[in-house]
């Protein structure tokens, strides 16, 4: 009984602060903070004819420039970038061959890395790195080099720069009892061991490209080894697929920032009820970046279709008043 | 207020509830029901050595012949049978193809099946009947044929030839905050469109076989269509590779029937903390069917090693008060 009125007490106070708090207090009062309640309300609330049961509320997030910055290259490209570092004296090989050679000298700038042509350049470095040892190893190459790595430009750790609003969108979303999942381009196994504490997203909710891994026995203990094969490629017409395989239900609602999100939009959109499809807009050269049309990983067509369909495109210069949880006073 | 009020009774009830009935009346009182429970207990346990957080209570199932029979042959190959009879005056050339011919001709015994032997017929007869189709149409084909085919010995649905003690397992693990998996060689596409309402186990959290896929736009909308090329076959070794890949932690808890499942079990049983491991032994021939060692899907080696590690086996004769749901008095 004792427990029963806890609960009771915990319940209240969480309703209270519900009611009271502002869920999106990072948001100005502009329209796309305006569209994203409109549609929660209308979705969750019972008997509205637009409701969904709470097992259908899926909502897909993309990651890198969407729930983090992404500038000057997708984050992962760092760790890849130290751990060719790190791997260059076993693999003497790698001081003649790009793009290898440019990122072992330091000369990142010059290094020919084409995220935008078939990811060859950075397939290759994902293959060479993540291939070889265990899951087990790679996590921890991972969990190690996030707690300390810092950007090159805002010397912060990369997880302090996460967008901040976005951060209350997710919070927004679960407290409607949504099932947020990212998909990503970036590596499923290079997300999964930070995602649970820095966006409260589980490793099951985590799709992301991946790697062809093998079961074996070293010294007796079953191991999985990854294998330098591309399994899968979560990006543009891959996120609806991986949506599909990994979900097996379509989202309401989308998150994304280029027009490797546009296929998951449109997925999105095209589904039997409402939908809610918003993209972030990097138009802040002051606070973040400004890029769109011409970046590696371009938001250009997306932008198209946005506006032609009148989903949600968020200004971060005009729609959010600030943009890292650092900034939060 | 009123809503908190009515919440508090809800939660009441649910307590009483739990601590009056038995979660697993349709277990005997022997060594496996008294395993299921400590170790539930074991890990449930607020400041127990071996407690587990919820969000790593993570629990495996296999699905033909761990949550429902699998006699004659795995109840998906009746599906793809009858698909191949409809589908057959589109393919006039299955007439004169094995393994085709003999499903057309009902001669299904006399079929050359050979599911154990890499699955060459039987993932012929995937492909070609699950794919050139969309993803909403497989599913529609699913759910049509679910809701009234029967099987040819017991002349019931299929769905009502679940397990029923599985059934309340499932429900059992669930109060206690376990996350369940279903992890099968079955197709994803199969098992999801019935197993929310037959298992309480949501799409997202059925992980199976798959083909590959491709989007695209039919009439101007975006659609999945299925391509006759393997994605992943999600038996044997290649039960842990979809875990990690699919959940990205490991389960503490597995349960299977076949050798395709040791593998899941030995990853699960090397895990840092407590793990549980269950066979189900299929030695019913009366209430059931019995048979282990020699089946297509044998019960052999993972039978051998249940025993030498002290897993927990099932003996369905001895065990469990009732097999199916419709046996319930």
């Amino acid at each position: 009984m004792k427990k029963i009125i806890l609960k009771s007490i915990l319940l209240l106070f969480l309703f209270a602060n519900t009611v009271l708090a502002d869920p999106l207090s990072s948001w100005n009062d502009t329209a796309p903070k305006k569209a994203i309640i409109a549609f929660v309300e209308k979705v969750t609330k019972p008997g509205s004819k637009d409701f969904v049961p709470i097992e259908e509320r899926i909502a897909t997030f993309d990651n890198d420039g969407t729930l983090w910055s992404e500038r000057p290259l997708p984050f992962q490209c760092a760790f890849i970038f130290e751990r060719i570092k790190a791997l260059s004296s076993q693999n003497p090989q790698w001081k003649n061959t790009e793009p290898f050679a440019s990122v072992i000298k330091g000369d990142i700038n010059s290094a020919p890395v084409n995220i935008n042509d078939a990811n060859k350049d950075l397939l290759a470095m994902v293959l060479a790195t993540q291939s070889g040892i265990t899951t087990d190893e790679y996590e921890k190459a991972v969990t190690d080099w996030i707690a300390v790595a810092k950007h090159s430009k805002t010397n912060r750790l990369y997880t302090d720069m996460t967008l901040q609003p976005m951060l209350e969108l997710l919070a927004y979303l679960r407290a409607n009892d949504f099932k947020i999942f990212i998909v990503s381009g970036g590596s499923s196994d290079f997300m999964r061991p930070w995602a649970e504490k820095v966006y409260g997203i589980p490793p099951e909710q985590v799709i992301g490209s991946s790697i062809k891994t093998k079961f074996e026995f070293q010294n007796g203990k079953p191991v999985i080894v990854g294998i330098p094969e591309l399994n899968s490629m979560t990006a543009g017409k891959g996120k609806p697929l991986a949506i599909q395989s990994h979900i097996g239900r379509r989202p309401i609602a989308s998150f994304g920032n280029s027009d490797n999100d546009l296929p998951m939009m449109q997925w999105t959109s095209a589904g039997s009820g409402v939908s809610f499809c918003l993209y972030v807009h990097h138009d802040d050269d002051k606070r973040e970046w400004a890029y769109d049309r011409k970046f590696i990983d371009p938001f250009d067509k997306g932008l198209d279709e946005a506006l032609s369909k009148g989903w949600t495109v968020v200004s971060m210069k005009n729609d959010w008043k600030i943009i890292y949880p650092f900034e939060k006073k």
